[in-house]
């Protein structure tokens, strides 16, 4: 179990406990959990994508220090799409117990079922549609169309002897969607109508006022970039955004042009899509990579990865030529896809190599090429009106979101008292349709690197931040046991600290006056050694470049 | 001299070779140098703020080894206006030559003469203004009003016998003014009556549709916010704003309110602002902020830095609790400010923390409380049109703006090929109307760490970044002389590695195996030994963990 800041009550029978575990505060790690009568019920398990704070890091876990001892209670996970941010800790909660239940729609269970064949998991699947409800032990589940930026997306309604539950995931409600799949407001209204005690919705834009644009309305604006390209296209979009790659399929048919897709991601979840019925392909649009080279250049477009300028993506490649299509004068690039905070120079550089080579890049600065997958506040007025829930706890979303979303909550008439502003860890217990904050647990980030996980710690990172900002000098000493007589060195090395080595010469008359004075004094400890040589290699750099690189003294007796 | 990619031929009388140093490709260090009969004029000196891939960097220069050798032939350096992109390294220059003049305008040479007097310099200064023309050796020198984030820019006419070349430094086309110093538009007539054969133009918002809106509708919504805070308001912005930091003291007297300034730098350039009449104080308005704590909380505005994110300016240490000013429920935050791409993290997160706190935070992403310095596309073609320049070089800017710039130039009617896409070290030789590109110069970032100027190289970042993202792992052995047999260790630190270092027992043995091995085919060389041991921990690390810290092996021989 964590710690607590502030521990709960032990539940009481007939109370729905509930406890967000990620996402709230960040945007990504969504993952809350449902407890009552001694059964417990997970929404969502995604991940978290590190900041410029959080360096080398390759991924961020939700804390599961809370389910880790229950897993035998746990009834299934419900995972509302198929998004990273929903779904990518999956194969790591079922590493500790891989015959937990998913529960989700047809897509959602597809994509994450070729995530788990990745970590060799076959997981056991339960597939819902919108309109169904299923029993699960104390929980009575009734799943939600919603609208998304990936198909197929659920909202979930959790009907308990202590109240009724309608978390959102994540959606927008585009009147006039790709597939004509709306979030359905009816479903909502009747569940309004019944009462909702509690309501989980998705903060992301509800700081951005009025409406997110239709996905549709993207179409006409591929079209006539496509129609007027003079050479290649090349879109770069999210490899789950199965409705924007439709729009290119589509645009690309109606000019003639044929599609290759590129990079492993999109290729994997687009034939999933195809295979499912998604994503409606126009009769031999689509073209194998190898094959896409012998097509007239007025004549293709590919369709990419790396929207986000990852380095290793295939745009960023192709901007620094290091990918097999050599991009030059007269291709056209469009990056249909947002701009994630913090991606800002690598997406900026992707853009400014491109145009160095002669491409035209068409992005949502210039043109009207992306919309948002979430509901902004417009949306969520509408949600709050035809629901009218009694409690409200905004999730998904920094801090700012949530208290943007709690501001909407409340302007449509929830009392203030009944918005919950919370934290990854708040418990939150829900009785006779009252909801209370009684607990605060205190989770941290779970980073994943290489193949460990949780064993990388905030202590760690700020380690690298030192090393990465100031590089480290390291100082090798061997002295003679007994005497504390220096036998070899003082020897230093220095990486990323960046004068020439030979600067060191000055320093090291001073470590060995200052190692004999301590020899002198009978200091003998190599421990109470190494600090001599700290504080005397770190007194000289900082005077004389005042900077602080990481001091790594060893003393050695030989 | 730097490496020239292309070699410029030697430089013939009469012809002006003209040499952007910085800010072509990059927003930041802009500096140009022009060239004639011997006698060289510098425009502007400034410094570019590192990115993320240039961590620990402090500043970058612009790379001096043009002029270096030259500094006797250099007749003055141009300053167009005060922002540190533009001032920032002259600091550097000077301590090459203390005496090279440096012309500029009245609030110019005062905020350059204050960064100069921190480092010791006092340089010897020309101040011009508007309307007015000087000989400088072969140039002759025409100032001209622009309209930018601070006071009194100026662009300059610089005058040949090779031809005319028009530089507008930063600027826009506020046509409204706080200050009503317009961009003087009828000198740019008068100058394209004459002919101007290149223009070297801002670029900053060249791919920015439409006109850049009036600093004047700011005055209204920060009058509106102050008007309805029901606490403290704390503004931030950029130090040298002061047409913001006026509109703040406007809003704040007309709402009875006093105001303190917060941050050296802050309170060093409005100091030097209002002392030469470019800020105008309402009479009492301004309080130290040592007695701003004796006012009642809806009677004061905190005018402060650190709008960017910075973590250890202002605004930053509020949010964090770090300040003196406790932020709290009832205090309003404004960012009257920009965000500069590569700051969206550190800026949410201080909005995050301040809206944790309990303080309503207004922003550009929801109240029109700041606009841009730089002229966009719309204000850009006024120019071309009312300049109708022979050729155009279009600076200041990533090279996606130089390049749509370029093309609001040809949209004007500039021939495509008197556009000169050029990049820092470009050099180009106008003679009787012609600008040609003659040469390429090779010129490279210059890093200031501390007190080191230029020592920190690429490589020097690139193995910041490995030790930033993986760590690294020290191998220490001490063997014997001769026989190569280990008489210390393998003793093994890891810094930002992240493991229990009881996990190196494993490869302790396969280090001291391998070394054995060495030893006995008759390997003695230390570093061939420090070899072996890098293969054998790099290979383990990869195999075990799929990681690639940094490896220092270090063998000693005693």
């Amino acid at each position: 179990m964590p710690n607590a800041v502030y521990q709960p009550a032990k539940l009481t029978r007939d109370t729905l406990r509930v406890i967000p575990i990620g996402g709230l505060g960040e945007i990504g790690r969504n993952m809350t959990v449902f407890e009552i009568n001694g059964k417990l019920l997970i929404v969502d398990c995604g991940v978290l994508f590190p900041e410029e704070t959080q360096p080398g890091v390759d991924l961020i876990l939700p804390d599961f220090s809370l389910v880790r001892d229950r897993l035998n209670d746990v009834v299934g996970i419900v995972l509302t799409h198929g998004h990273e941010d929903h779904i990518g800790a999956v194969p790591y909660l079922l590493r500790l117990k891989n015959d937990i239940p998913l529960i989700g729609s047809g897509l959602t269970l597809a994509l994450v079922e070729a995530k788990l064949k990745e970590h060799r998991i076959k997981p056991y699947t339960f597939q819902v549609e919108e309109g169904q409800t299923e029993h699960l032990g104390p929980f009575e589940l009734e799943f939600v169309a919603v609208n998304h930026s990936i198909p197929d997306a659920l909202a979930v309604a959790i009907k308990t002897v202590a109240g009724v539950v309608l978390h959102t995931g994540d959606f927008k409600m585009d009147q006039l969607p790709l597939d004509d799949r709306i979030t359905d407001l009816r479903a909502f209204a009747r569940l309004g109508e019944a009462g909702v005690d509690l309501f989980l919705v998705d903060s992301t834009n509800a700081d951005v006022p009025g409406f997110t644009p239709s996905e549709r309305t993207i179409g006409p604006v591929l079209d006539s970039v496509i129609a007027h390209a003079p050479r290649r296209v090349i879109v770069a979009s999210f490899s789950s955004h199965v409705h924007r790659v439709q729009q290119v399929l589509d645009a690309a048919h109606a000019n003639g042009r044929r599609v290759a897709l590129l990079g492993r991601s999109m290729v994997r979840n687009m034939g999933i899509a195809a295979e499912l019925g998604y994503l409606k392909v126009p009769d031999g649009v689509l073209v194998d990579f190898k094959k896409a080279g012998d097509i007239p250049d007025d004549k293709i477009v590919y369709m990419s990865t790396g929207s986000q300028g990852e380095p290793m993506a295939v745009l960023s490649r192709m901007a620094n030529l290091e990918h097999q299509i050599e991009v030059g004068p007269g291709d056209t690039v469009i990056l249909a896809s947002s701009l994630i905070p913090g991606n800002e120079n690598a997406v900026y550089r992707v853009i400014n190599g491109l145009t160095k080579l002669g491409a035209t890049v068409v992005h949502k600065g210039n043109a009207k090429v992306h919309v948002s997958g979430h509901a902004a506040a417009g949306e969520l007025l509408y949600c709050y009106n035809i629901l009218k829930p009694r409690n409200v706890l905004p999730v998904h979303g920094e801090y700012r979101h949530l208290v943007a979303n709690a501001q909407l909550a409340i302007d449509t008439g929830v009392p203030r008292e009944n918005t919950i502003l919370a934290d990854d860890g708040t418990v939150i217990d829900l009785r006779d349709g009252v909801a209370t904050v009684v607990g605060q647990y205190d989770l941290g980030f779970v980073y994943v690197d290489g193949t460990s996980v949780g064993e990388i710690t905030d202590d760690d990172l700020k380690d690298r931040r030192i090393l990465g900002e100031e590089g480290f000098i390291s100082i090798i000493v061997v002295v003679e046991a007994g005497t504390g007589r220096i036998v070899v060195g003082p020897e230093i090395h220095a990486k990323g600290f960046a004068e020439d080595e030979s600067v060191f010469d000055k320093v090291k008359p001073k470590i060995a006056a200052a190692l004999a004075e301590a020899a002198g004094n009978g200091t003998r400890d190599t421990h109470a050694l190494q600090q001599v040589v700290r504080r005397t290699v770190g007194r000289w750099v900082n005077t004389s470049y005042r900077r602080r690189p990481m001091i790594v003294p060893v003393v050695i007796e030989a």
